[in-house]
Order: C-alpha cells, then structure tokens, then sequence
C-alpha cells in the first residue's frame, strides 16, 4: 500500500499541467475527430498549433477542452460521444444487480461501495481511450483511504454534494449514494464534454436524487466559471464528494473540504496525490486555514 | 498465431505516417529533453509548432528524426542517450552467456537464435520510452515466420549484411549473427539517433564481424541519402537482414528482398504488418518486380 502523502503543497498549490498533458490531448483529439467522421489534417494542424502555445499553469483539463472546442466548431457534431456514453450507462445498469448484491453481502457495506464507486471510475474515454473493468473488489486496494473520516462525517451530515464524472460511472456511484441513507444532490455538466454524464442522461441512469448542473460545459469544477446555484450548494453541502480526474484537477485547491474518490490513470496526476499510475485513492482534502 | 499476411499494398506502398506519430513524437522530445538536463518549455513550443505542420506522407521516424535534430540543435547535447545505450549493452553482455546456452540447447539453433535478435528489439526507448525484457523464449512466437525461406537463402548465401538497430539489442543480435556461420557485414548508424547503436560503440559489443556505417545518423535505412558504399554493400550481400521499427519504416518499399525482424511496438506499425501491437515478425519481404 501506498503511503498517504499530505504534504503541505498538495493544499495550496492548484494543479498545474505537465509537458506529457500537451501530447496527451493531441491523441484525445485524434480520438475525438475518428468520432465525428475521420481525423480531417487541418483540424489537427489547427489543434497542435493552439496547443504549441502551450501554458502550462493551466489544469491539464484545460487542454482537452480547447481540443473539444476546436472540433466541434469544424464538424459541427455537438456531442461526439452521445453513443458511447448511451452504451457506457446500459452495460452498467445490466451489472447494477451484481453490484448492489455485493454490498449487500459484504461486512462493510459502505467501504464495498466507495470501491465499487471507484472502480466505476474506470469508465473513461478522456484518458487512454479504452478500458477494461473487472468487476473483482478483491483486487481494488485504495493507496489513500479517508473512509474513518468519511463515517464521521456523515453521521452528522443533512445534506451531501455528489460531483458526477463519467456516463457508466455514475450507475456504479449509484449504488454509493443508495448507501448514504441520506439526501444527496448529483451535479452534473451542463453540456456534453467527453463521455461525462450531462443532465441530458440523467434520467436513463434511474438514481433518485436532486440533480443539478455545474453550469459549464467544460470538465471538471472551475468554481470562477460555475453558476450562482451550483456555487450556493457546493458551499453549503455538509460533505462533498468528487468523482475522478478533472474535478480533482479543478477542484484540489478549493476552499472547503472535499473527499476526492479517483483512480490516477497517469503519471501526472498519481505523482500530485503521491500514490502510483492505476492506484485509487479516496482522499479527504481538508479546508485549508485562510 | 495471426494470418500472414501478403496482401499486394504492402508491397507497393511506402509506409506513411498515422496522425497518431505526431504526439508520439512529442512524447519523445519530452523524454529526451528530460536526458539533456530537463524539458524548456520554449524548446517544446517549437518543436510542436514544427510537428503541425505535419506532412503524413514520410515515415513515422521522420519526425523523430525532426525533434532530435531540433532537441541537439537548442542544447549542444549530441547523443543524449549515451549512457543508457553504455548501459543496454553492459547488461546486454551479462546475459549473452545465457543466450548462448539457449541456442546450444534448443532443438533448432537456427530458429533459437533469430528468437533471441527478436526478443533483443524489446530493448528500444524511442516508441514508449521504457521496456522489460523477459528471456522466457517459450513466450515468443513469430506472427509471422519466414524462417524456411531464409534457410534456404541461406544456404548459397556468400555474403549476409545484417541491418542493425538499437544498442543492448545488438548483442542479442550477436547471438543470430554467429549462428549463421557466414561472412556477415553488420550496419550501424553514423552518428547518435536515440539509442541506436552508432559506429562508436561497436568496440564494446564484442562482435567479430565487419563493420560498416549507413552514412546518416537518422533513423532507419534512407536509401536516397545514405553513403554509395553502404549502398553497394545492400543491393550486392546476398541476403540482407533488417531489425526494428525505423529500418522497416523506411525499408519496406526497397527494390530488394530483404528479411524484416522486428516486434511491433505500436498499432501503426502492426497495422502495416498486419499483425497484432507487441507481435514478433520474421518477414521475408520479396523483391518487387520491374
């Protein structure tokens, strides 16, 4: 197991992108662009030029919303992972079953969760581009694991944020936010980015809660950009809980205290959280004094 | 096993690049900036304004070749992976004993040992920027064996020009070159390109064959700027043996017949060679008439 790093820079440094982040979205691109009908050269010429102006202070998130941008600007085609995130939220409601009865035979139902949750964050297209899930739980180990504070809090909490990340995934948080036994509110992008779930698939997921919308399109949380309602409910939620990489990236300075549920799918991301590339963290960020 | 495949443009057709080789490439400045004393981000910013105006019609090393020039260009570094290609080669010759008791003991020496030279092309720090090498033979099959042809090419053979590839491999290759009990000429580049074994450290590898330089120090075999006597030595040795990636990129539509030994390291290249990403091919790829 890992060992949990909480060195002070993790707490006021904003996540800042790495040289290996500019390559990363050029390959997102190619993928993207093979969605809406073929890698066409002077988009990709356009992209990599943009992306030659690199800054680097910006979160790596950044990047792969300036490739959306630009593509969807010159094909027109709004949501070039519709598809995907459809087929993604079916094969995860056929296993639901499964993972429901999982928590139901394990002696610590709110820890099976947190990790099927985690798993769920497997389901990805940002990234790498494909994935595989195996449905084991034996194999899941969190390298950081807040879960003690995470009871504690929730024993006094009226009301917990939820901060979805990818369609597919949101089934396998499904059955965490079941296991809360508490009101939860489910935030969702307002607008299709990557396969993320937008308030457009909400109901073909059949969680029951309050859903609401970032107010962006973009991935991850950047709170300057959010709207007036989502900023309210972020701030006055008792517990927060944020799934995956690009809400990590966007919210890991923020200033409350937030439990980030991720796996690290790269290097630059495992090496800010101290934990190695594959490794699942559920890590309590505290507040930080200020 | 996969099917070999012959299909006629394999044969016609100069390998092109995939929109894919671009970030390839810029992950590979990243890593070899990070060998000349680290990434400058105004370095990088020239490189990828350089890599978009890509043209796909050269093979993928050309833009290889493109990022180490520019990369040698702004640090004066010239041959920024001299010492891992020191250290491939020292732990290259620490298991050459065994290689060699490998091909003693197997049923087929022959085959044995072409094995070995293709297990050795695992050790390559241009595609993914990292490699292990596992010395279990039994976990090498060839995708695509020409082995029976190249015994009988063998056989009337007087004079064999082995095509070599990267340091550390080429011990392996050291393996297959005394195996053949031939004259055989062995290649090198003229000058660093990434790990390639370079005229300057033939002396530590311990091989007793002739030397001789392609006369470039880019990747691969480009016939229209390599030196005369290279040339005369390709088109007049009776059997010519390729290795690797970059030889095969750039080799591959030659006006001989040449045996190409090499594993596909990415979906570009298996593609071509219609075989899967990470297979061994041993392919004798014959002259094409007129």
């Amino acid at each position: 197991m890992a060992v949990r790093v909480r060195s002070p820079p993790l707490f006021i440094l904003k996540m800042r992108a790495a040289p290996e982040c500019i390559p990363c979205a050029i390959h997102f691109a190619i993928r993207t662009m093979r969605r809406t009908g073929g890698v066409k050269e002077d988009v990709l010429r356009e992209i990599i030029k943009k992306l030659g102006d690199f800054d680097l202070s910006h979160p790596p998130s950044y990047f792969a919303n300036l490739v959306f941008d630009v593509i969807r600007e010159h094909t027109g085609v709004r949501d070039p992972y519709k598809k995907d995130k459809h087929e993604q939220n079916q094969w995860a409601l056929s296993v639901y079953p499964e993972l429901k009865r999982m928590v139901e035979e394990a002696d610590d139902p709110l820890l099976c969760a947190v990790k099927i949750s985690a798993l769920g964050n497997t389901i990805d297209l940002g990234v790498s581009g494909s994935y595989e899930v195996d449905l084991d739980l034996n194999k899941i180990n969190l390298a950081i694991n807040d879960i003690d504070i995470f009871r504690e809090r929730l024993k006094t909490a009226k009301r917990i944020l939820f901060i979805a990340d990818n369609a597919g995934e949101i089934i396998f948080d499904r059955v965490l936010i079941e296991e809360l036994h508490k009101p939860v509110v489910v935030a969702v992008k307002s607008g299709p980015i990557i396969n993320d779930i937008t308030i457009e698939e909400v109901e073909e997921t059949g969680i029951n809660a309050e859903f609401i919308e970032t107010g962006t399109a973009s991935l991850g949380v950047e709170l300057e950009k959010v709207s007036p309602e989502f900023k309210k409910v972020f701030y006055e939620s008792d517990v927060v809980i944020s799934k995956g990489h690009a809400n990590f990236e966007t919210l890991d300075d923020a200033d409350r205290d937030i439990f980030f549920l991720l796996r690290a799918k790269c290097e630059i991301v495992a090496e800010v959280l101290g934990v190695r590339k594959g490794d699942i963290v559920f890590w309590y960020s505290k507040k930080q004094a200020g």
